[in-house]
């Protein structure tokens, strides 16, 4: 099959999907987790194939961890498709109710999007977290997974096909992709894919971005930012700034550029340095910077740089004013920090900085679905429109219109024989 | 100045706008009727000089008839800003509360997109309705309207943008294009402009959607279905198929295909031929419906053609469920209809058919966002997400979200020194 055949089928499937009721999703995911645990020993074996060939690859040993699969993984997505199955279902959820004349009611009621494609690292666990997220929002999903995991992802996706199918979910909903080339092809189809969910390097992101009318959700560069305002608690603005920098530096919302007010710049910088130091964090300092603490010099490359390794830019800047103003030239709309003691300073900082996360007096690394408490996440959005941040069930979600009428016809209004009423209806959560 | 020059204007503005407060917009609407009455004159002179022009170019009389801007017009849009006024604003909406510690709370707050690109057709009134709901939400917006109105707009865009300024709103919000070589400029600035609302002809807006990285809201064809269900009462299906067609034949949400059932085309074909005839709407029809009434044969093009004319394909169907496939393959997404007595048949035809609109028992025509209640209208939405339907101000919004902390690093979560508590919070809607 070529992928527009996987698409169309995907396609196909999405529409009775859509429609199918919440306990059969729910059995369906029940059946799932249990067939995972029933075919333990083959999905594993799949996963030792996936290892061995990776290894004799001289795949590097970070690259080995992502990619290995155990007992305890399987656990872990096991205990994930059960708390999954416990969430409300997201569709029909009843978003607004008018009443428009009487016998002629408009709702607005949540639905799934339609053909999700979504493409991902090595873990195999996304696999089986992504492909559950879209069971239980009503979406069919092209999956295109690592080649190092093809084995593994190959196993997981049969027995939750399978699995599914058999609980009543329409086959053809859960379709892999295994190769560069289905994913360039899948980038064609936007009368079969509603949206691609695009995970990995910056660069392979922009190349989705770049090269598909369908449309995306995610991010390319997360160049995230501490402001150390003139009023912070600057032993606060020191464990913030660290832990934003140091708590996982490989990832997209571990800070890059910390702006520091100048007014404290000379207390704060030497007592910042210290634990950054103390992690081999690098520094790239603006002449302000390298004045007071020993840095390399920055130039304007630092500023737009994702370094996700030990290293730091950082600015002295002269106000509040001139932090916004960087971080919105700079920053990728990610996930910015404001550490101050004023309240108003930081209510201002989060409203002008046009970034999807705004944070005061926190580390910019609780960017992140799970500590937002969404459970799984299908990734980070620095999208202006549909998700912004990170994104969960809800971000699978769209809504129709439901019109229901006794036979109304548009010219009685038109010619004034009857006029709307436009009365919100009860289940109008926004009243 | 460039186009390039104007959006980055439009971007600078962007940023304070998002965060002026409610009074300050509700006077600067305020401040703008009070001066579009005051500026009358040259508004309508303005108008006068197109008119003239325009006649002199031989445009046609519908067209003269939308770009005429009188009097009446001029009170039209400033009763309607005065509601628009009169609306909440829809920033700073808490959507979600939610403690993920104690000390640590976090928001989901509704805030602006940032800049639209408008394009809209030779309405004046268009410009002031848009560039209003733009400023309400907090929007900087570029806009493009119809060649013919020129002057119009020049006139309109500067009353506006003085009063709008004075009043305290950030300058540059604003901005007017007028070339198609602007559009065709601006279609590149994705790193200003955040969403582009295309109103034209399907041709135009497909070519936007081609030819932009920018997220598009809008329709490019509105091919609409109105199906008669086996158990419809055949007289409120006669009125609902003729409304559908003919109150007003040039727009997207009249009906183009007329889908029967089977076991009642016998009966209702010659029933809705009479008051189709009576209009003189042209028919075209399948091979079962041309044994029944008098129709041209319809080809598979039929299916897929949006006629804004008085002509409309007929086909008879096995059963509802052909219906769906029918409308889902053929269908723009746009609106359709089922008449029947069944409540059961209009849910599920409601839940399968992917349509942004899908009513039951009346008129595709209400398919419009003053008949729906939510105000002006920004457009019509064919797209999967983000909005879909008529779209209202709710349609220019996004959300950030703003996590308040007393200093937390990640660290002391990842390390079991804390754990999450992720309660929701007094003040989330959803509980």
């Amino acid at each position: 099959m070529t992928t527009a055949d996987l698409a169309r089928a995907a396609k196909a499937a999405s529409i009775p999907l859509a429609a199918i009721d919440t306990d059969t999703k729910n059995r369906a995911l029940t059946a799932i987790g249990e067939a995972l645990a029933a075919h333990a020993d083959s999905i594993l074996a799949a996963n030792r194939a996936d290892l061995a060939r990776a290894a004799a690859e001289n795949l590097a040993a970070p690259l080995l961890k992502r990619l290995k699969f155990d007992e305890a993984k399987l656990q872990g997505v096991i205990e994930g498709i059960a708390s999954l199955a416990r969430l409300a279902d997201p569709v029909g959820e009843m978003l607004g109710a008018t009443e428009l004349d009487e016998g002629l009611e408009l709702y607005r009621v949540s639905c799934p999007i339609g053909v999700i494609g979504v493409i991902f690292e090595s873990r195999p666990d996304a696999l089986v977290q992504i492909s559950t997220l879209c069971l239980k929002s009503g979406n069919a999903v092209l999956l295109k997974g690592g080649s190092e995991a093809l084995e593994t992802n190959r196993a997981l996706a049969q027995v939750i096909r399978e699995a599914s199918v058999a609980a009543g979910v329409p086959d053809g909903w859960i379709q892999i992709l295994e190769t560069r080339a289905d994913v360039t092809e899948m980038l064609k189809l936007d009368d079969c894919i509603d949206l691609i969910v695009p995970r990995g390097s910056n660069e392979f992101v922009r190349y989705i971005m770049d090269h598909s009318n369908i449309a995306v959700l995610g991010h390319a560069d997360g160049i995230c930012h501490v402001y150390v305002d003139a009023a912070a608690d600057l032993a606060m603005a020191t464990a913030v700034a660290t832990d934003s920098k140091c708590q996982y530096v490989a990832v997209c919302n571990a800070a890059e550029t910390l702006l520091v007010h100048e007014a404290v710049a000379a207390d704060f910088l030497p007592q910042v340095a210290a634990p950054l130091a103390a992690q081999n964090v690098e520094l790239h300092g603006c002449e302000r910077t390298c004045a007071l603490i020993d840095a390399q010099p920055a130039t304007e490359e630092d500023w737009q740089t994702e370094y996700l390794d030990y290293t730091l830019a950082i600015r002295v800047v002269d106000d509040m004013a001139a932090a916004i103003d960087h971080i919105n030239q700079y920053g990728s709309g990610h996930t910015d920090v404001i550490v101050t003691g004023r309240a108003e300073a930081a209510e201002t900082f989060m409203n002008l900085v046009d970034s999807g996360n705004v944070f005061w007096n926190c580390s910019t690394r609780f960017s992140d679905g799970f500590r937002y408490g969404l459970g799984a996440e299908v990734g980070i959005s620095t999208n202006k429109i549909h998700a912004r941040g990170p994104v969960g069930l809800e971000g699978l979600m769209i809504y129709k219109w439901k019109l229901k009428g006794t036979g109304q016809t548009v010219a009685d209004y038109a010619d004034g024989r009857r006029t709307f009423t436009h009365r919100p209806l009860a289940g109008d959560c926004r009243g």
